[in-house]
């Protein structure tokens, strides 16, 4: 797409409460325009694009604050402390119910996304979601990049990105190497935040014992959820 | 145990209903007095030995003949087609709500349980009956043994079993090496019926892809499932 296309694109996504995604674009579109404006020797032209430019940058701001605001201004709905080695935990007995038809867009900030069974886990939340959030649209995961093999990480989030793709879902994935807080923002005003992410769980022992496939049966690691309600982002 | 102990148990098992697992402990129970009858002198002794094995066989053929007449008279209660490649057959959204309270017993005939996938299968089944089935005390599974792998596979099934026996529910594993029909038996008075037996899902592919956890989003192979109701065993 061009820098007209995404940017008409964001405006459509902005208008219809998918702010993330419309977020996302707009920096896109910007990118491609500040190419424009380099090779473009017309100062007359180039003025109109840095207007436009201010403007589409005044509104990625505009979201980048309103998802702040969003996630400042939560008051706590539920607490649930999970302990060392209790089960009944699986992602959906903990937060399942937040996960309705009004979510349009999920925000994941999960540093950890290298190992097997943490993509297990990925794949696990988004089954979840796409199951119960019938208007999902847009997945944005923030992720720290895998130090000893980006290339392999890169290759199976674009796998994962290409199957949500399918179901017009669209996954944005950003890097981030100091990434630490785990959280989960949903665009229907929920935020659940868990102390260790979305990794709590213990593998089953022996392998093949009950929990291999459902995870209400997992063992967990001890940890805490707080799931907390604000305004929906839109 | 010892004999006696075991035909105590078998009796009780029989009186409330448990009767695959009265059948089986019966078996276990004759085959211990046949032991004591061969080394034992006292014909007097032997002979009220004798009646009293003549009695446990008797009710056992009672048992294995009302399971039999349980499973033919049964009218279908559903039929339902599963096209290849279709999806939404994880076993709870096909047959769940037949695993229910009132099912105390369940018998599986699954001639393949080899590989991997076919015990993730398996344990998958396990987990949902154990959820929904809260007077579950007894699984017999009659499967194949693996030609090429006979103790590895006794091994895994070991496993399962011990998992199991912590949650109070006793797995009894019967191998026929000539089995071909598979059903699974719920002592509520359902009969399920799946020309493939558990294993109709298609892998993932590629791996990381929604229905590495939850099945009702794996593509399947094309095959028949048939639920029958009859009376209850008990």
């Amino acid at each position: 797409m061009n820098a007209k296309d995404i940017l008409l694109k964001a405006v459509q996504c902005d208008k219809e409460g998918r702010i993330l995604e419309a977020q996302n674009l707009y920096q896109d579109g910007i990118q491609l325009l500040m190419d424009v404006v380099s090779g473009e020797t017309d100062k007359a032209k180039n003025r109109v694009y840095m207007e436009r430019i201010k403007e589409y940058i005044d509104r990625a701001e505009q979201i980048k604050l309103r998802v702040q605001r969003h996630m400042e201004s939560g008051e706590i709905v539920a607490s649930i402390p999970i302990d060392e080695n209790s089960t009944g935990h699986s992602y959906k007995s903990l937060f399942g119910k937040y996960l309705n038809g009004d979510v349009k867009e999920i925000l994941l900030d999960e540093p950890y996304l290298t190992e097997r069974y943490q993509f297990q886990n990925f794949i696990a939340l988004l089954e979840l979601a796409v199951k119960q959030c019938k208007k999902l649209k847009y997945v944005r995961l923030v992720t720290k990049p895998d130090p000893k093999n980006p290339a392999g990480q890169e290759s199976i989030l674009r796998q994962i990105k290409d199957d949500l793709l399918q179901r017009n879902i669209t996954l944005a994935v950003k890097f981030e190497p100091s990434l630490h807080d785990r959280k989960i923002i949903l665009s229907n005003g929920y935020i659940i935040k868990i102390g260790r992410g979305l990794h709590f769980f213990k593998p089953t022992n022996p392998l093949y014992s009950l929990g291999l496939c459902d995870y209400d049966f997992r063992n967990c690691l001890q940890t805490d959820v707080d799931i907390c309600r604000t305004k929906t982002f839109s």
